[in-house]
């Protein structure tokens, strides 16, 4: 079994990837919900969805997020009604936020997703971090905002201070979450934003303590590449919390838990300052241009974490 | 002011009719919510929506509910979900349901339905019914469901024993509803069904009494022509009522407060039937099938509503 650690964009065509080089069944992924929202009174989760499109193989490949070929009538109309319209929600992915609403009132966030991912086709195993609310708090120069709402609705241009786990230290991991990090053959994390993508999922008490403990090897994939990040604001946010912005601040990140981090081709002459920090590094293409290229950083990771694990943990 | 009882489609063209006949601002209307129904986990209000879209001009002519030019993206993926699908909600038509939803989070379903109104620039006022729960059940030979589902998921294709207002004698009138009966210049019953669409306006305490007690003359535009109903099961709910299906029955329900019934022109042979029940009768066109055929209708009825008015009330 392979457990992945992701967010939503990068860490949605990373999984792709992997389900062509490994069978679904045999692939779990642990999933960030420190974004998930209350929008029109519904219960979305951006990563949650982004997994399970992509995985169903419906997100959109234009966007990045929500379905393709998606429409936005309801959305139109919603803004007509004097509504909140900033957060964009299609109508077959307003299918989603209405099912998973209707089942969170007989089920945890864990069964809904299940339920939710069967119904779309899917295979693999899609599982939150917490059935439990923490809800990632961007900390800018305008206030304290969600982490959406500073995403999607500020589009990321208000000067960032700091983030802020709200809830973290109350909540437990979902089921099946420590064992799937405990049991597994290897671990990857995916080329996510290291501060609000996966560091939420590091905050929910008992995982990163986990991923310490596994005897799995345990890679990560860089989404930093050439000193910025592939998409979104990845640099802003690792400066924030007083990491560099290349791949040796990615591996000082994951320092703690991280064997392996695969870094881009680009950023060979980083790599002694990542295996100073006690990480190997190996190198290969992270754009994720093409369904080969996803399938070939998937492979490239696998390959550069199962040395890993026959070598011994040396933590 | 002239006060309007309806439920959704009949009523809905009549009261496009009226408003080309009369100012909006001189126009509420008391609508039917024992049809509501919780769908998705979203408040429906068929008949509210009904008159909404038909007041605010978007109206589907080609269904009779819903928005026009509407797409069921979201339905479609609804059912692909394992979610019930077969009441239609649109994509747009979702919007409503999402956004009254959200509003009785903190207002009540006449506060709710007046700010929807507003933002469709909807100058009429429309008011439900009662802001409590009343739920039309029908007792059919396959047991007891609620309106929509017989009509909607059954297709009015069961026979139906009996119909009941469940909640009826714990419910309030909504507020404006008393008043608007009490004070208008006239009081017109749409062409409604008079069992499940009118029937349930008239179960909620104090309602039929203000309808007899009023100074306004009361007119109810028949939707029975030629002894069947113009559309929807009018005729076999009005069997199971014991009344016969023709302009005399239509003027048996209501005969305890009504002083005209508008019948169509072809349903003249049954004037005395009607008159023999101490209500006046009127004859129209009364088959709306355009625009310029709704305001005649509606026309038509104030016209012989008014002279009623004149003579003054024998009740």
């Amino acid at each position: 079994m392979i457990t992945v650690l992701t967010g939503g964009t990068g860490g949605a065509k990373f999984v792709q990837g992997l389900v062509r080089v490994r069978p679904p069944e045999e692939v779990t992924v642990i999933v960030n919900t420190g974004d998930d929202l209350a929008c029109w009174g519904l219960h979305v989760s951006p990563d949650l969805d982004s997994i399970t499109y992509a995985l169903a193989g419906v997100l959109s490949r234009e966007r990045g997020w929500g379905v393709d070929g998606d429409t936005f009538s309801c959305l139109e109309r919603m803004r007509q009604l004097g509504a909140p319209a900033w957060f964009q929600l299609g109508d077959r992915d307003l299918a989603t936020h209405l099912r998973r609403t209707a089942l969170l009132h007989s089920r945890t966030l864990t069964e809904a997703t299940a339920e939710i991912a069967a119904t779309m086709g899917v295979k693999a195993r899609i599982l939150p971090m917490s059935n439990d609310r923490v809800e990632t708090r961007v900390l800018t120069t305008q206030g304290e905002m969600s982490f959406q709402e500073y995403f999607v609705r500020e589009r990321y241009r208000v000067p960032v201070k700091g983030v802020r786990f709200a809830g973290a230290e109350r909540v437990q991991p979902a089921p099946g979450v420590i064992e799937a990090i405990r049991d597994a053959e290897a671990v990857l994390i995916a080329p996510s934003n290291p501060v609000t993508s996966i560091g939420p999922i590091l905050s929910v008490p008992g995982i990163r303590q986990a991923l310490r403990e596994t005897r799995a090897p345990v890679a990560a994939v860089s989404p930093i590449v050439g000193g910025a990040a592939v998409s979104g604001p990845a640099g802003e946010l690792m400066k924030t919390q007083g990491l560099p912005v290349s791949i040796a601040g990615v591996a000082q990140a994951y320092q703690d838990f991280l064997d392996v981090l695969i870094a881009d081709q680009r950023d060979r002459t980083y790599a002694g300052e990542v295996e100073n920090s006690g990480v190997q590094v190996a190198f290969a293409n992270t754009i994720m241009d093409s369904d080969p290229a996803k399938a070939e950083l998937a492979g490239a990771a696998l390959a550069a974490v199962m040395p890993a694990r026959a070598a011994g943990r040396t933590r």
